[in-house]
């Protein structure tokens, strides 16, 4: 992993992402600009000492120098923006495959030229336009692709947050520093950061050509460098029309990206915030609600999901919490410290008899019929 | 892990919670009643065949004899119902702490026994009631505890599933068939499997002690022994009234876990389909809607929260597939095999290019104040 | 109308339901116990003094005195509980046809023998269960009757409210105050005042007979002398179960009845605070959500329906706001007086105007492809 | 009135608009363009036949010829669109205050000629822009004057439709074909007809200025000539940014009209298919959700409001539905015919009995602590 340091948010969502499976383990990385706050990382992730790099350059010679049984699989880049690029095309070119957070890079140029890479070595490369890993964003693209829909004519894409409605940059807040800070961002912060996803999302789920773009940014915040506001109007090739919004000072949302697809024989809405459920309107009958995990989904979306429906995919992290508690206090035990009072909120064996007088007050009432106490067989 | 074999759901459920935030490694099981069975999964699992045992006491026994640096520092156990008390008791009685699923027995009796056992041991006992993992029931909780509702009066838990609403133990179906066999699930199949979870989120958030119940249970389902529908009536001993049904009929519900509770000064609601939201009412403001995330929240809520507000706790999840798909053609490569379609399912260098050219397009959209055509610079 | 004097709140209700179709039109009235304060009322509504009377005894003599041509049709019974069942005998034995709010009376006798006036003079007896008047309970009902969700089995009805919890009905509020007067609202509060509802509404949309019923009363309202919660268990003849709740101490909560029924081979959901949507759950399907108005309901549904699809009911009181103040306000200028500011809030010419230019400036900037200015033509 | 005939939509919504409060009473009309049309209207209102007119004209001549004391004092207009203009100005003309349904014209030139008419005339003149009746949208008008959003920086006001997703106006169906018929509706559809709402929206609650204009439209259904679909950018004068959008081909929707207000210290939400609720989001607190009929919200709202919180507007609808059917039952029992089933359908006595019975039923229970037969006492 290349970023990811102390303080990080998308790092550690990569890290439990790639975990989630069993289909990566980390054991080398890059994490900081400086070096120290690099190996603070390492230590703090349990990684070999060896495997902790100072810099993103060091690394890829360094892994590129081990055997192909012994070196990383793949390298992931999670860095600021006009890092992308540079890092992506060293480790390519090095024989290293890349999972790269999005956007690809900071110009147009830049990503044509990372494109050649991809092409010249061969390599995977993969972009972590992670909302198109949602089940129903997959369902919602196969049924456009199956007519279900019929010719699509109207699409709305919009990505209200709110959480740069003050001049959070100025405050050193360390994400908000870097998206409003042209050397690093790009060109754009709104558009580049979200609406990027919006239009991600566009193509993937319609996969219908933009003809051309007209577009109004502003810095609705005083004294602010890079737009927070957007809204653009998009013409597609077929003749369909669009609307991207993207907005970082729509003051108390908080990540509301959402899409609607209206074809001439139905639409269908998604939002990111509920995101197992996928809304189909129809001219001639009843709305339909899909939830994640219905049998009757394709087999992308299908593919896509761990947990049968109504389970939303939070319940992993509800899950989640208890063994990382329970984890810890076992931990605890073994090491003879306390565990964190926080760490001892987990159901334990009290809970688990309580549960058991319950239900056998429960089947006694029922036989009964009559009123049981729970404090035992009277 | 006991449990989890080919098949199993709640077993990989299990296995992805432990993987999420590093606490543990999968080293050793035995994952079914057959030993074949057992050593097939442990072969999916990439486990040393040492450690894949072919029955649990054996599995117990072993792991028991390895010094204390090289046995495993606990045992997860999801089994069917009436093995959690022989189990867990034979791992504590060889010195291992427990995370088991629930209920944590199938009688009474067994679960005091068991009780006894971990007070002696002294080792951790975890109990999978997982709903209480969620950080909105943690904040739940707080909120009663803080005197925010005032003097609870009223309590409605709910637990509706349609799954069982045809004969699918019939079919063959694996969890469905345990769940209706008495000698497999204990005395009770709704309120065992579901109405146990409905109580204890009713006695985790409200701290309230059940004085007495009143239960009507029945089987709607034609010819099907146990109950599969339960509406039982709590009388508290602090006076309050409370109302717990639980049902496996209610046609088309997947996962529906609700609990309301309304005390003298407000009342709280939360969805486990909608986990993220708790909903709060007052009798003299506007209602709120708290947001898993938001930094005004409780330590406990915060403590169990990976994601920043408006991440769905799927986020995780649709990253992940992300990797998986990637990780799956990466490993594809080297082998020199073609990756399943499906895992080609991710954002690559092209989208990102696409990306590109779409910020560069409304960025010059708005510079110019007209629409810019996307084939390229006119 | 007997009852509905200054301040009631049902009674008004009742005026604005007959006036909406033209169906009928106010002409006499006994409006209050005090017969200064039911003049009062006939005053303020307009109606001739000599059809206001002072008692209902003294209405229902002379309206019977008056020839078939000139006597009121119908009478509106909207007073407290206890009057139901005299004025409704008194009128029906005048051979004058009743609408009477519910529960019928204050006693079952009382209801049997109000029944034996009904038959014995063949008049129309209407009860306001006015939740039954919604199109898309009436369409609930006519899912169940189809066949649509099977056999039920399972029926869940829960009305609750807040606005009881505190001791409203020593404050001198008035409908609080008889509510919790068992001489005036008879043996039960929440049970007769809302519980009717819940029940009502199950027997109207599964058609259902009740067998027997396990309940649960307290006054959770410290000093209160009526119950404030109910929690009923029900047997239905058919083998069906379900459960009944109704509580007015359910802090915060407004109106919230709800109807949930579920057969074996679908489920339905109905909230009276969301009316115009009826949600289907399918154990092989997706979920359907039917909206009040579509054209593929039954007749029983479009027969109830006065608005197309996505205009809420609530859209007539809206048109009704802008008609109010306009008329308040051509009337105060006839009078030659000020109208009350708050009647000055419609939409008037400048907006009208305002609105064409904006419409104008559209159009044009469509045609142009560029920016054009609210202010005129440039 | 002035149009509304037979199979018209709006006008039946101005008359029971009118009725509701019973400020205006409907005493005469030219109901529509052919004379034969307008008196069957006439009489199906039960209009004196002397006041049911050929043409407009014709009775903006008559009625003003009545002495000042027998005359209509206002006349509402529900003609399509190019016809708003002459009709206003003739009436105004004629001294009669008008209710006029929007557009107010089909040009800006014939908006201001009127406007000088009603500046001239010192009538009344009111626009029925239906969606600023609703409470919520009054209140939400005072909350962003009131300072409570603080700066306003971003609206999004949408209004998808998809009833015109087909070639509605080639079948014959009346309202669509005056809609896209350029003569009659003006030089625009979806832009004239709900994009005037979605702007007269945003300038009432918002009172900004709108600075210039960018707009895309298209006709997407193929053959249609004028503009089904419209994207508009905002530039208000303030520096605000809004986004304007209005499609009558977004398919399946009914009638999505929403608002949303962004201000630098909070936000807002309103749906028109869920009128009752306004959410609130802040970017340092919970979000709220205020409902309509709560005694906290502004005088403006509570002004325009007839029922308490939790009871949707379409009650007072669901009430009449009682009141139309009973009222029919007893106009056919006096008319010695049957009445039409579907009018049968109100709840009776028999209901009122059911419901004494259920109600004694459960006190019992509750008294006996046991299950209660229903079919009496045992």
């Amino acid at each position: 992993m290349v970023g990811g340091g102390p303080g990080a948010f998308i790092g550690v969502v990569h890290r439990m992402a790639a975990a989630l499976d069993g289909e990566f383990e980390l054991i080398a990385g890059a994490f900081a600009s400086r070096p120290e706050r690099s190996r603070e990382q390492g230590r703090a992730l349990g990684l070999d000492a060896g495997r902790v790099y100072g810099t993103w350059r060091e690394m890829a010679e360094a892994e590129a120098a081990l055997g192909e049984d012994r070196r990383i699989e793949a390298v992931s880049i999670v860095t600021p923006n006009h890092l992308h690029h540079p890092v992506a095309a060293t480790f390519l070119n090095a024989g290293i495959p890349v999972i790269c957070d999005k956007p690809m890079t900071t110009t147009l140029a830049d990503a044509d030229d990372l494109c050649d890479t991809v092409e010249r070595t061969g390599l995977t490369f993969a972009l972590t336009h992670n909302y198109t890993g949602y089940p129903m964003v997959k369902e919602a693209r196969h049924l456009v692709r199956s007519g279900r829909l019929g010719t699509v004519r109207k699409v709305v894409a919009e990505y209200p947050q709110g959480w740069l409605s003050t001049r959070l940059e100025e405050t050193g807040h360390k994400q908000a520093s870097w998206r409003q800070d042209p050397d690093r961002a790009g060109g754009s912060s709104a558009v580049g950061d979200i609406g990027s996803h919006a239009h991600n999302l566009v193509c993937y789920v319609t996969d219908l050509e933009i003809d051309a773009v007209f577009a109004d940014l502003s810095a609705q915040v005083p004294g602010r460098v890079m737009e927070d506001d957007a809204g653009v109007l998009v013409r597609f090739v077929s003749g369909a029309r669009g609307v991207v919004m993207a907005s970082q000072v729509s003051t108390g949302e908080e990540n509301g990206l959402a899409l609607r697809v209206y074809g001439d024989r139905g639409g269908l809405i998604w939002r990111q915030e509920c995101p197992d459920r996928l809304h189909l309107l129809f001219p001639d009958a009843a709305r339909q609600t899909l939830t994640r995990g219905s049998p009757w989904l394709s087999a992308a979306a299908r593919h896509a999901t761990r947990l049968p429906p109504g389970h939303p995919e939070g319940f992993i992290e509800a899950f989640a919490n208890i063994y990382r508690s329970a984890g810890r206090k076992i931990g605890a035990a073994i090491a003879g410290v306390e565990a964190d009072p926080l760490d001892r909120d987990f159901p334990d064996h009290v809970d688990g008899a309580r549960g058991m007088r319950f239900i056998e007050s429960v089947l006694k009432s029922d036989a009964r019929e009559r009123w049981v106490g729970m404090g035992g067989d009277p």
